[in-house]
């Protein structure tokens, strides 16, 4: 059915999409039997597929408009004819569908719906539905093994000469996490293999390798990573330099304005990146807290769960930590300021205990599952010795980095100015939400010395006058702009320590 | 927070899209704080509010590239600064996380997703969720009467000088079903009021409104409509003239991709253009039957239940027909074939069973809820008489058609083709998708005179060599093209009245 099809003049337009638009005139529509959002193919030397927009305006009856890289596809010129006709929908429009009925899906199904969002042949239109219909109606966890396996293998799959491969994860959401470099330096350091990619921030102020960057290089390809695991044990890679399970960036784009990121996604979108590292072994950090994307322990154990049953599903082991994120980690967050806390803890120069504790307790896990005994113990042996700060030098200069690399060479902005405490009391809440829109008004991640450096954390005493924290930024503009936001939005709560006087009704 | 704007050049660039897309460079977008699909202000002399795409090619840094219609919103001339910030998602963003969440939905909730798809304030993402949620979770009763009225106080709603408005509806998706202009002949002819307005062909191959502008005009506005109405009795207009629940032409846009017409969407949909109609009894034609809508009785009685609970809700009397639609009804598909039919009915110059049954059976139930007594028999009255087709000349010369119109004076397309039996048996189906595939292929609804003669229906006896049915067309090339689609979908079975032999299984 359906057989109509047309000759039409291509004309170019400039429209950059993550959807394939094309523009045809409302009768040609009518002729070729094509709806708004419709697909058709596009004939010329070869065939591609386009999406229909319609309008009487812009196009005239007998051309279509097609932007560059489809016109590319069609292998066809401004001003050439080609042969439109309707396209049928690709079958995983009718998985989509099986899911939208609360069915389960087998892995076919699955294979075809990652890889139609991967060769961009899905619409937004489409794609919300599968994200909707995952969101509600879910996966179990045969379905997820399987959309975790269907999104690794739509990327390259690492292989390491080893039988065991570590990889530590942080589900993030909370400001100032900068403990990633140091676990993977003391777990090298105990001569496990970790090949460890970060991501950079979506909506945070500071991914890992926002701040790596600032210090060494951290666009690896394949073959560096593997050559630098191989020598030195561990790395500090960018996720994104490599094809590691590469529908995930598309998928998040629809998911991020949505507000949702449904259990099955969001499980098969971390573990098949584990998949493609060739992970055989897994630590998983769970902030948990106010304001993080895990607000309660019965949420974090549910997490745990599902982490570690698919971990078992896919044949991977996995192991859980959960963690304390009422409040950033460490005193700074923001590049720059961050990179020079996590060096400064390596070189032993600094001493904030929240960052030590948690990288610490991560670590042992890992160290504890490899076959040492006590293993936080054993991280913190390997930190305090300064072994993990020479397995760390071996790896930035191993990514380009300085040989010479000192915590201070970091500097944060040259634009600062200091937020005092209006009143005496205590610090009843540093909050996560609003220390990130700080940081990212004054220009995190992007301005590199961008960010805060925290200086009172919960429970602790402040005097009237007190600096609570400092901004920094690397232009003016954007510091006036983050004292604003922190003006608008105090990030800490400062109370005496009697919080609420609750009195008999017959006491005014 | 994400208070970050930016001062941008305006470049003005023409896409026309369901969604008021802007292009900013990545870097800019980092600046500013959003994401792909994420939206901004643009402020020039207004404030508008865009979707974003990134891109960094087309587009450089400092620039914003905007269509036509969105700067003239902001006031902003092409060249011009604008000042250019984050903005939040509207409340109805809310909403739809509730209904994806499988909570009931208030009216001022409803009344939110409704006026921001119709403001053009949802994306095409978000419309999918709803749509995809609606599907899922589903709408209760109170909250579809909600929706109802809220669509139908988007747009206009009429009122008439009389205490009874009634008005009739077709689910549709039966081929030939050109009932409509001779129910409402018969029901004014009796002196009831009937401001029937009716669609064009979304995927079928010919709507009311697509044949009836054959012989009169039926882009009517409101004002018009009124005083036929008032004055005739009855008229035969299309919907889209009016601005009767415009919301759902939008809707339409997204649903049709995804190939879901969600319970909740359907009723609303139907109802609101009746309760902006003014109607006050309804009756609803559900025809049932395989390759339609409602494949099965069990479905059909569950639409009617529907529509009759939904019509107490919002105060509208409601009663439904169950019709076969196993096959086309009556001879003719396509627009003027079938206004030659239908006028034909109603000129008694023609006799086709299946459309006198059927119109007179629909037209029956308005009457006695009307207070006639044997509804159906009155109607064939009527209809037998010469009344109804006195009234429908009435109506035809009230929307400008020719006093001396004829049902001959209507010709179908002057290329035709006569579709023979290879065989000689029964006819054991006539199928609906693939007769609306042939008269779609031949220029159906578009090209007038385009579609298909049916000779032969269900249980009648076939020689080889009849002719079945006779394809039309207006020029060549489809014709074509239709006689393809025909050899390729053949729209009858033809089988000798032995179906299938079972022996015993030791005859071979």
């Amino acid at each position: 059915m359906g057989e109509e099809e047309m000759k039409l003049t291509v004309r170019l337009y400039d429209i950059d999409a993550s959807e394939p638009t094309v523009l045809l005139h409302d009768d040609d529509c009518l002729e070729i039997g094509v709806a708004e959002n419709d697909r058709i193919t596009i004939t010329g030397r070869h065939r591609a597929v386009g999406l229909v927009s319609r309008s009487d305006t812009l196009v005239n009856r007998g051309e279509v408009l097609v932007p560059e890289a489809l016109l590319r596809k069609c292998g066809a010129s401004d001003g050439d004819v080609v042969t439109v006709a309707y396209s049928h929908k690709p079958d995983s429009v009718r998985s989509i569908r099986k899911k939208m009925d609360g069915l389960k899906l087998n892995r076919d199904e699955i294979d075809s719906i990652v890889e139609d969002i991967l060769d961009n042949k899905l619409s937004k239109i489409e794609i919300s539905a599968w994200l909707t219909s995952l969101y509600i109606n879910g996966m179990d966890i045969d379905e997820i093994a399987d959309f975790t396996m269907s999104m690794a293998e739509t990327g390259d799959i690492l292989e390491f000469d080893s039988p065991a491969v570590f990889d530590f994860h942080s589900l993030g959401g909370i400001p100032g996490n900068k403990i990633t470099p140091i676990v993977v330096s003391i777990v090298a350091a105990a001569g496990i293999m970790i090949p460890k990619t970060s991501s950079r921030a979506i909506s945070s102020a500071c991914g890992t390798s926002d701040f790596v960057e600032t210090f060494c290089d951290v666009e690896l390809d394949a073959d560096t990573l593997r050559n630098i695991t191989h020598e030195i044990g561990g790395v500090f890679s960018w996720g994104g330099s490599m094809n590691l399970a590469p529908v995930d960036d598309l998928v998040i784009k629809v998911e991020h304005p949505l507000g949702i990121n449904p259990r099955a996604q969001m499980l098969a979108s971390i573990m098949s990146k584990k998949v493609a590292i060739g992970a055989t072994h897994l630590v998983v950090d769970i902030p948990t807290g106010a304001g993080t994307k895990v607000p309660t322990i019965e949420d974090a154990r549910a997490y745990a769960k599902d982490l570690m049953d698919l971990g078992e599903k896919i044949g991977m082991h996995v192991e859980c930590a959960i963690t304390y994120a009422d409040q950033p980690v460490g005193s700074a967050v923001g590049p720059k300021l961050e990179a020079r806390e996590c060096i400064a803890v390596l070189e032993g120069s600094d001493h904030p205990a929240s960052v030590i504790e948690k990288a610490c307790d991560c670590a042992g896990i890992i160290l504890e599952i490899a076959g040492f005994e006590n293993g936080a113990a054993k991280a913190r042996q390997i930190l305090e010795s300064g072994e993990a700060h020479r397995k760390f030098m071996e790896i930035v200069v191993a990514q380009g980095g300085d040989p010479n690399l000192k915590s201070t060479d970091l500097e944060p902005g040259e634009y600062s100015y200091d937020v005092v405490s209006t009143k005496s009391g205590y610090v009843h809440a540093v909050k996560n939400k609003d220390v990130v829109a700080i940081a990212k008004a004054a220009g995190a991640p992007a301005d590199k010395g961008a960010g805060l450096l925290i200086f009172k954390k919960k429970g602790q005493r402040v005097q009237q006058g007190d600096v609570l924290f400092t901004i920094y930024a690397d232009n003016e503009a954007k510091l006036k702009r983050a004292v604003e936001t922190a003006r608008k939005y105090p990030p800490m709560d400062i109370e005496g320590m009697l919080i609420k006087r609750v009195a008999p009704p017959n006491v005014r």
